[in-house]
């Protein structure tokens, strides 16, 4: 395993779904003992400020985070970048580029996955950063998947359910929530539901939703150890 | 939180070790939101040499890999280190002493909280290494605890269920060799059971031992939480 190439994970937003992340990045390596296993470093850092509020324009840029994050993980001899936070996608991409890092995306990931299953139609819950960033609408336009979101008071139960997964506090109404919102993209035409923000798949029973649910955190997980395992 | 020590975690020995112990540090941290969680750098290396296989004389020597780590930990800013491998602990206090960081030791952290419970005889679940190297019976005598250790037969029960952990392929087998061991450790007076190797923790059962079974990775991560935030 001296040829594995070193993956640098930009994450703690939140730090439940890098733990979440990391664990699958585990669970998806092919691996018989210790050394078998994706040799990464974790910048773990929480305090970047909150990317979604950023993106509808209520708050702290968290670009220079970001960037302090990635370089960090440049310094560390990292290759590979992988970012286990959808919303922070928005601004991810670019400062991978003025790195000089290959990102892993997890929105190209995802919207590859439906794409190759013949997805028509996905619902996508997400952040309220993440939909007014157009971040999966677009990567699934350009593949032909049309994207579908859930209406503004439901978005507002979208993101109570986040927030209660960040503060520890998830509880049984919220997870009954994304269960109502997800049927409610289903009974739109979603084939598929997107938990298209990391904290999401901490929350949502995907057997109680009538369409399958993808979990883009493993699917990211599944692409890393490929590439840093080749 | 911007007061917050940035906290250096190496690990990957194993990896899964590590997802635990850093989803015990989050659970640890009484945060709200994810700025109130403790900013950590997890140096994930798998490739580091078994460090019990070194320690039985029988193995290459891993402190070039584990200084490398500490050293990229310092470099990108950490003041505290914690270590999620107890059979490291017989190389890792000289070398962050050498880097200058202060060491969160997940061996007298376990030692402090069983002293302090008035324990008097502690079994220790370990690997060879780890008791080849005394590091638990040199702390708990330290404390006037005595170190109740299993037999060679037994011994290789132990190591078999670690191996299966580390391999991903830990069955109910494995899961009642350790119960059984511990057991043995209980009839031969100790009040509690150290799960004193992270991979342990990961596939015992801690309600079918008759003694309280201790989680040092825990111990470590409430210490850390405590370090970091103040």
């Amino acid at each position: 395993m001296s040829g594995a190439r070193l993956v640098g994970v930009l994450g703690g937003m939140g730090p439940a779904a890098t733990v979440d992340f990391y664990g699958k990045l585990v669970e998806e390596t092919p691996a018989t003992c210790d050394q078998g296993h994706v040799p990464v470093v974790i910048w773990g850092d929480p305090r970047v400020p909150d990317r979604s509020l950023s993106l509808v324009g209520d708050g702290e840029d968290p670009t220079p985070y970001l960037r302090r994050g990635i370089e960090g993980l440049k310094r560390a001899g990292c290759q590979v970048l992988a970012v286990p936070c959808n919303t922070a996608h928005a601004f991810v991409p670019r400062l991978a580029d003025e790195a000089g890092l290959e990102l892993a995306s997890i929105i190209e990931v995802t919207a590859d996955a439906l794409a190759a299953d013949g997805v028509r139609a996905a619902g996508v819950l997400a952040t309220s950063g993440t939909l007014r960033a157009g971040l999966y609408a677009e990567a699934l336009r350009r593949r032909g998947v049309a994207a579908i979101e859930p209406g503004e008071p439901d978005q507002r139960r979208v993101m109570a359910a986040i927030g209660a997964v960040k503060s520890g506090a998830a509880g049984p109404a919220h997870r009954r929530a994304l269960e109502e919102v997800s049927r409610a993209l289903a009974d739109r035409g979603a084939e598929r539901v997107v938990a298209a923000c990391t904290e999401i798949v901490l929350a949502l029973d995907g057997s109680r939703v009538p369409v399958p649910v993808v979990d883009p955190a493993r699917l990211l997980a599944r692409r890393v150890a490929e590439l840093a395992l080749g």
